[in-house]
């Protein structure tokens, strides 16, 4: 829930936005939503994007206005958010450990279909145990380790044995295969991406051929990411892509080069921190109200946009530190600007509201009800 | 304001608090408040904690009943929350620039004394006006760059043009100067911070002596941090001090060394991220449900609490991967952790309620009202 006062009105010429504040380029970002749905027209997998991007139920039901099938989530609080806005198909692509956690998702499962993922016995006794109390049925995906060392399974015995454990626990249904390489997405070159997807590909053959030769077919393998859904959608054996920085892009994905060695443009920058000046007081240096409590810094720094003489050099708190690399640039205190954030992921999670604009007038104002839902 | 709902209930054991949430070991934090006040009893010097590393206007009232003689805000939003809190006294240590904010400070000052930094005209101007309109009188300090290089004039002919300008402002007093190194407090040892504060107390010294020999009285020099305060108390000339940090600490002001070569353990850690082990599939390796968005990273990585052979080795957005260094270790899934933050402002920042702790039982829940208050 929010209870802030957004920055805009509807209707406001962008330049009376107040800052910091976190615009969508409306345009930009229909243009990837269309973009998205189009590459996997002929594609056999789905789309089901991750709404940890943007934590708002009414951006999430664009996307399935555009095709998608449902959303996933991260966290049991996001998977709220996003059924009380109206979503009736999530998956919490992640283990759910906790009594009060497996509480809140069993009574969701009564308004839509929930499924979690479990890579050890204890994940399912768990799951089976709520959803019993809860008189539901939950889908439970196993994690496997398509590379990222982080959750998951290998191939192998112990991923048969917890298909075994699904399949015994009356309310719980096995849904497939949960099989996403993070880190995949941000490899700078197409071989070095490719690479790792032929990996996870192989990985995933190895446990659907190990579970079909027992008896368990697969109903879904879910994975991928911005960075390499073309890869897994052309693999034949990803069913659904969890995609979510498309919407947006970043400066991180932004590095990500094509075939040619440039930067793949394949998605525009749609996601921008509005910033105001606040001090000029050396010739080549400007300061902006937005440090890294507004552009959090972990994929690195963000990118003044549409300035190519003017670069974000350092990011305190409250202050982001702008070097101005042309000594007669004309930027005064008061004038606003663009910044593209290093990761969109984690600076739409310190907004409550995105500010829709287009045509340099504000379009919409859309509540980021997810924000901080990290339980 | 706050619309989400704690992840504890007051009286229940740690174990059952949900995560992850923000703790306050209660012992510890009610420690390094008194220690800093008696750190300070001898000195000419007030203390002005910063609240923008609590956000909390129940956390400045138990400031000020220690003694502090108000606090210091970053934001306009912030500045809000507190005197909606019931804090009469707050400064600004920063250019507010924009309309709408300035209007809401006018309007602040009608319920307490607001003060707010200038380092160009444009800023007076812009004070003077909104104070005329709103029928009130704001305080401003003049920031001085004292070794920062980020907003502030050196001591010279615009400093004393800009204090001119202050005078002549119908609607403006001249509240001083506000001379903070921020870099300072974290250099690592002794002797590299009191070199940094020495060229600050020179600057101020400077700029001081412009002023009076002009016929400016300088009512209030105001600087200082956690990593400092001793040699601005120490100095003579700084008058309040900010530090904020010292109720919490973190890991980085904990990397601080002091005269004997040692880390520094004036005050002591009081702030955790709680978290749950949620996958133990490899045996040197645990995934915690604290990631980024709950850890910030601009600091460095947070690190396990009494856990010596547990390392915090990577965070992705909601995952927290943590190396077992002792293989034998019995961490399960469902166990919980505290983890000391690598940076303790941006992570407050991200939660909406404090969740204080006294003999392992939840004592008190404090809303975190200024949470995500960056404009």
């Amino acid at each position: 829930m929010i209870a802030t006062i957004p920055p805009a009105q509807i209707g406001m010429p962008l330049a009376e936005v107040d800052t910091p504040a976190l615009l969508i380029d409306l345009d930009a970002f229909e243009y990837n939503l269309a973009k998205m749905q189009n590459d996997l027209s002929d594609s056999h997998a789905r789309l089901r994007p991750h709404a940890k991007t943007h934590k708002c139920p009414l951006i999430a039901r664009l996307q399935i206005d555009c095709g998608a099938v449902g959303v996933c989530c991260q966290k049991a609080g996001e998977a709220e958010e996003m059924v009380f806005g109206g979503i009736t198909d999530v998956f919490i692509t992640n283990e759910v450990v906790g009594t009060q956690k497996l509480k809140r998702i069993a009574a969701l499962a009564r308004q839509a279909r929930i499924a979690v993922c479990a890579d050890d016995a204890v994940h399912v006794t768990a799951y089976d145990e709520a959803a019993r109390a809860g008189q539901v049925t939950l889908d439970v995906f196993i994690e496997l380790d398509v590379g990222a060392n982080r959750c998951g399974l290998d191939p192998g015995e112990n991923l048969l044995e917890l298909a075994r454990q699904i399949q015994r626990s009356p309310n719980l249904r096995f849904a497939g295969l949960q099989a996403y390489h993070g880190s995949a997405q941000h490899r700078r070159t197409p071989t070095e991406r490719r690479s790792a997807i032929e990996f996870a590909v192989s990985r995933v053959k190895e446990a659907k051929a190990l579970l079909g030769h027992h008896g368990f077919p697969c109903p879904t393998v879910s994975g991928a990411g911005t960075g390499t859904y073309l890869i897994e959608a052309a693999s034949g054996v990803y069913d659904e892509l969890q995609a979510g920085s498309y919407i947006f892009m970043d400066v991180d994905y932004a590095k990500n080069l094509g075939e040619d060695g440039n930067p793949l443009d394949r998605f525009q920058h749609s996601l921008f921190v509005y910033t105001t000046v606040i001090s000029r007081s050396a010739p080549d240096r400007a300061v902006v109200d937005a440090g890294h409590k507004a552009v959090p810094l972990d994929s690195g720094l963000p990118i003044v946009s549409e300035m190519k003489d003017v670069e974000f050099v350092r990011a305190s708190d409250e202050h982001g530190k702008l070097r101005l690399n042309n000594p007669a640039s004309s930027l005064k205190i008061g004038d606003k600007l663009k910044l593209i954030p290093g990761h969109c992921d984690p600076t739409v999670n310190l907004f409550d509201w995105f500010v829709g604009i287009r045509n340099n007038r504000v379009e919409t104002l859309w509540p980021i009800t997810a924000r901080g839902a990290m339980r």
